[in-house]
Formats: C-alpha cells, sequence, structure tokens
C-alpha cells in the first residue's frame, strides 16, 4: 500500500501570501473600483536591462542553428557563467572561489529548499526569526522541523531578532547543527555588520556546524562595511554554503536563475566519524534530481557582468533603493518606528502598540487601499511588524505613501 | 556536529555518461586525428523550430517593458501553457485532464527525482530493467533503495525486460508500493501495448499501489495502437502520476520545459488509513521547493501547440524516425538483434554471444570511432545489450552505420 509522507501533513494549510491574495480579493469584490497598491509581495517590478535581453535574444538565435544549438548544459553551469561569477561577484572582492565550487541552478529557493537533502535527517536546525519560510517548511518535508506548537516548530531554534536587540540574533545557547542565515535580511531588511557575522562564523567553526548563508540582497547593500558574502569572514570556506539568485539583482524572478557556492573545505561527519565534503555531495545530487539551467536565462545572466550589463542592472537598484530612501524619510517623518531600507529593498515597520501585524494589514488595506505582508507570517517575532517593499514603480510608491501617512 | 545524510554514500561513484566520456576521451588522447562520432548520448541535436523561437523572443520582449514584464509566475506554470497541454496533449486525444492536474516544470528529470519526497521513505519501489538511473539513484538518496549488492539494489524490485520475454515485463510477484515505467521506454526503445498496460494498471489498483509514468518520449510513438498516456487505461487517474517533457518532443533539453499530470483521484494512505490526495500535496511540495519554469521557456513550450508549431515539431521527430528507420534496416540486413527504434528514438542492440556490453562499447569505439552506451550501465538487465540513438544528423549516421558494419 503506497503511504504518505506523513511529514507533508504537519505543514500548516495557509500559505502566507495566499492568505493575503484571499483577503485583498475579498475587499476588491465588496469594492470593485478601488484603487489597490501592493508593497507587499517581493517581487521585482523594472523591466529586464537591455544588456540581459540582448544575451538572450543571441542565445535563442543560437538555437535555431545546428552548429550553434545548445542541448543538455553540465548540470553545474557551463563554464562562462561559473566564470563570470568567480570573477565579477568574489575575486572583484579578494575572495578566492574556484569554478568547481559554483553551482548554477534555477533560483535560489530551490536550491536553499534542497540543500538540506545532504544532512541527516535527525539533524538540529536554527534559523533567524522572522525568516523566509522555505527554510522551515523544506526541513519540515523530511521530519527535520518536528511539528507546530502554538505557532513554533517543536525541532527548530529561533533566533529572535526584534527592536529590543536591534535586530541582531544572539548566538544559540543549546546546540544546533545547521544554521540559517540571510542578509541583507528578508523580511527585515536589516543587515549584519562583519564583527556579528564573525561571532556566527566562530561558532560554527567550534561546534561543527553548517551554515547556509542566503544573500540573495546582496547587490542592494549601499555601505562600504557590510559584508556581500559571507567568505569575507576567515574561516567560511570550512563551514558556509552560500545561496544567491539573479532574481533581485537583476529582476530574473521570470527568468530563473541563481547560484550556490559550496567550498571544498566544507565537510560533514559520517556517525563513525569521518569527514564527507558536500561539494562532491550536492554535485552528486545535482546531477541526479537537476538537469541545468536554461542555456538562455544562463547567457542572461552572464551579460550582467559586462561593463554595460553591470551599469543598467545598478541603475535598476539605485531605482528601488530611491523608493526605499524616500519610503523610510516620509514614515521616519511621521513618527513611525521602521528598519531596513538601507541596505535591501525590504522596510519592515513596526505596528502601533497593542495591535496585532493582521489587524494593521487589515487596517491599510480599508483605509489606504496599500497591502502590506503581515510580519507574523514570517515567525512568531514577526507579530508586531509588517513589511513594506521598494520593488514598486515611483509613482505608485509614492501614491501609496501619501495615503498611509493620511491614516 | 552537521551530520551527513549516509543514504547518499551508498551511491555508486561511478557515473554511466561519465565513465563513458572518460573511456571516449582516453582513445582520443591515444588517437588525436580519430573522427568519433557518438550515437551514445541520449540529446538532441536538431534545431529550436521557428515557432518556439519566435515566441521565445516576443517573451524576452515582454520582459523588456514594465508593462508587460513577467516575474514570479504561478509554481505551478502559467495557465496559458496548462491550458494548451490539456487540449493539445489530453483533449485531443479524448482524455480529459483539468487544468490544476498540470504541474509544468523545469524538464521531466526534476519531477521524476523529486516526486517520490511525497511518499513514506519505507516505502518499496520496482522499476522495469534496465532502467533510467534516476529513478532509483533518487529514492537510494533517502534511504529507500537500500544498498547495492553485486550490482543491484537491495530494497527494489526489479522488472527484467529482455530478449527472452520480449521486452514485456511481468507483474511483481512480491508486494510493490510505487512501480516506476516508461514507455516508449528509454533505454529499449520498446513500447508496451495497451493491454500489458492495462494489466500494471489493475496491478496498482488491486495493490494500492502507486504507478509513476514516465512519458517523455511518446511523441515518437508512430503506430496507432501504442497508448500515448496511461489515462487512456480505465482506472489510471486512481493510481497514475504522468510525466512528459518538452525535452524530446521538442527539442528543450537545453530550454528546460516539462510538466508533471496529478489526478485528483489519485490518494496514498496515512497509516492511520485515511487518504490523502497527491495533488495538493504536490501543489505544495512546489510551492516550497521551486518557483516555476522559464516565463520565456514556457512562451516557447506554448508554441508548439500552435498549428505552425505542431507542424515544425513533427518534421523534426520525423528527421529524428527516418534515423531510426534507416539504423534499424542497415543493422538486420547484417543479422544484428535490435529492438525499439519504431516508436522510439533508441535502438537497442544485442552484442554477439559472451560478450559483455563494455567490451562491445570498446570494440565499436577502437574499431569503429563509433560511441554507444553500454547497457549494463542501465541495470542488470542491460548486460549483454548497447543502446544506439537516433538523435545524431543524417550524415553522421549514415556515416557511423557504414563503419559499425564494416566491423
Amino acid at each position: 500500500m503506497a503511504l504518505v509522507n506523513e511529514h507533508f501533513l504537519k505543514l500548516p494549510n495557509n500559505y502566507l501570501f495566499a492568505d493575503i491574495a484571499k483577503r485583498v480579493n475579498a475587499f476588491k469584490a465588496q469594492h470593485p473600483k478601488a484603487d489597490v497598491i501592493s508593497l507587499g509581495i517581493g517581487d521585482v517590478t523594472r523591466p529586464l536591462c537591455e544588456a540581459v535581453r540582448t544575451a538572450m535574444h543571441e542565445a535563442v538565435d543560437e538555437m535555431g542553428s545546428s552548429d550553434t544549438f545548445h542541448g543538455y548544459g553540465p548540470e553545474q553551469g557551463y563554464a562562462f557563467l561559473r566564470e563570470a561569477i568567480v570573477k565579477g561577484d568574489y575575486l572583484s572582492r579578494g575572495l578566492h572561489i574556484d569554478s568547481s565550487e559554483v553551482f548554477v541552478n534555477d533560483g535560489a529557493k530551490s536550491d536553499t529548499g534542497n540543500f538540506q537533502e545532504l544532512i541527516r535527517w535527525d539533524n538540529s536546525i536554527g534559523v533567524t526569526d522572522p525568516i523566509y519560510p522555505v527554510y522551515i517548511d523544506s526541513n519540515a518535508m523530511i521530519g527535520r522541523a518536528g511539528v507546530v506548537e502554538g505557532g513554533r516548530w517543536s525541532n527548530v531554534t529561533y533566533f529572535p531578532c526584534t527592536a529590543e536587540n536591534g535586530f541582531v540574533p544572539a548566538l544559540p545557547s543549546s546546540r544546533v547543527d545547521v544554521i540559517y542565515l540571510c542578509y541583507p535580511n528578508n523580511p527585515t531588511g536589516t543587515v549584519l555588520s562583519k564583527a556579528e557575522l564573525r561571532k556566527w562564523v566562530n561558532y560554527a567553526l567550534h561546534n561543527d556546524a553548517l551554515i547556509f548563508y542566503d544573500s540573495a540582497y546582496e547587490a542592494y547593500i549601499q555601505d562600504d562595511e557590510t559584508p556581500h558574502s559571507i567568505y569575507e569572514i576567515k574561516g567560511a570556506r570550512k563551514c558556509a554554503i552560500e545561496f544567491r539568485s539573479f532574481s533581485k539583482t537583476a529582476g530574473f524572478t521570470g527568468v530563473r536563475c541563481g547560484y550556490t557556492i559550496v567550498p571544498k573545505e566544507v565537510t560533514v561527519a559520517t556517525l563513525a566519524g569521518e569527514r564527507v565534503p558536500l561539494q562532491g555531495l550536492w554535485h552528486r545530487r545535482q546531477c541526479t534530481k537537476f538537469n541545468g539551467a536554461s542555456y538562455v536565462s544562463q547567457r542572461g545572466a552572464a551579460a550582467t557582468y559586462t561593463p554595460a550589463g553591470r551599469e543598467q542592472v545598478k541603475a535598476t537598484i539605485a531605482y528601488y533603493m530611491d523608493n526605499a530612501r524616500m519610503m523610510l524619510e516620509v514614515l521616519r517623518a511621521k513618527g513611525w518606528r521602521v528598519w531596513g531600507g538601507e541596505n535591501a529593498p525590504y522596510l519592515w515597520v513596526q505596528v502601533p502598540e497593542g495591535e496585532t501585524s493582521w489587524r494593521f494589514f487589515e487596517r491599510m488595506l480599508y483605509g489606504a487601499q496599500v497591502v502590506c505582508t503581515p510580519g507574523v507570517g514570517f515567525g512568531p517575532s514577526g507579530e508586531g511588524y509588517v513589511r513594506l517593499t521598494a520593488f514598486g514603480s515611483r509613482e505608485r510608491t509614492e501614491e501609496a505613501l501619501e495615503r498611509i501617512v493620511k491614516l
């Protein structure tokens, strides 16, 4: 008899963005003429830049002739892209990554979800809280997260990030085998200084733990001090996997391309105490369950490293970060408590004392026709906050702000 | 301490196509002037058809304007593609599939590898033998396949397909919870009649088993009797998942798009005896670990259902099948025992009595500079056979045949 993987049944039925969509649709049904502006979902809106489109057109043309046709590519990604990544994202910052340590994928969600397959199912995990739900849900599906009790997973260690600790998570007091960090952070938009990140790397080195480091938003960092990569920290090559994406960097949310760095020095233990490098295991995993990202997407991604591509991508990020700056100014001038938005496209807004994040969401929707994301959807420490994104157009973002401050 | 998932360490280190590449490279190093022709790897070589390229160009252009830009799409795939699939691949054959039962992916390898996540880790699996290695390897990674003993996985039931049984697998004599079938078959190129496929569906219905049906090569079926879809069999909607791909149908091996059909009636049991529909679980899985296929790839895939696209795709398949026909004729005229090639782009060739498939591979490589795939690489029942593919150009395929028959 075919039996279900019952761990799937432990997942809550409600999915944050589906819940939001349902409530927004209910509002629209009642107010068919309302002009709703979404500052909710973290998706880009600006067009793909010209350099990327030109490269993608060329790639499609190549596919039209048997001499230049591309069938199956390397599961790990084409050398032209892996080498561009090594040079453009790491060597340019003085970091040495071998191109065999770069694994191109169809977006960071896949790899942040799948990478946990390499680890024993009963290893313990720890996450900053609030958090991108994929980290926990992918672990829940294999039984590693336990069960939900009062909004918390029983086998997950949460590192709260709130106004009280300045959104700087404290190191775990009990043992954690795998730690998920995301900086610049989704959803809070906050960053971790080099000194703070070093504490985590040292924790991992001393406790033989792994760090899964999601830096999908590194392109939004504006200051010179904030680390772009965890490999800026000494020792991280021994304990950290880094996930990156072209989604937010270059508007690839619909194009699908990202990459994962698995340094050769990162090893995990067998029960017998032998060390196994993760790089080879991940290669094996990808060769079995993945067939490479689209050639057209990879050519597009490579174009972001050309001089023209770099400039154009930067301009789009500047556009979003101008939105963020304006949002911060307007909201702070009105006395709101807001974090993030300086090195990330997300603003984390404290809701008035005594109000829940869902209640505030409703008030924004019904009072200003603006959609935000309730913080509690990202974890227990997100209660009392909402997330706003800077991914809208200038005009709509201004309009949304005008309405919000009138509330 | 982070511990490795030790099931990964049970996987054999050698990977069939990597082994072949190594031996071919060794030959080329010794014979730098040799003109090697590959009839080995199952990858297409003909260009993408015009209708597909035009649609992909248009999609790239859409991405260049904020009015028509596409960010995150539905994880399940765009409605325009799901509806085209329903109409073009199923309704056209009198089969009713709801578009919510269609899950677009980045290629069938991903879903055939990932779908086993929904099933309890200790459910038993059965595979036809020889077989596409992904089915077993993806189960091995979660511990479901057991360990390799004498070239066989200890917890896998093999259904031998050989000349002796006319490549028609017999039903299992012991209980199997999940059955992998692939028809038209990779690697043997053989098909299963409706009557034979019905036996499997009835087995699954009577034993509460699941069938994972890979029909990635259905577009190569030339006769009118062979089933294109398992849903042509009564009752299959209660027990079968079907995997399909644009890879071989439309030359998408480098573009990456496929789909999986999960009928709402397919359920699996909990230990408590409740029934859980897989359609909802797979949707949850995809929302967590996948972010949709590239918009550009989906637009390209949809173009294969337009009248022009259909004609152009058919012409490419006819090209490959003309190769296959020629290969069959030439080899059979020389007295070789060959199967497949009539409804599939693969030919399954029996090697001379007493020779192994690797020994024959070496003889073909050194004697004729032609690369084939040793059958034993696909499973124990593949010993004594090699696979040839019809995916080459006409000229090179003819040249290869001339050399082979001179051997």
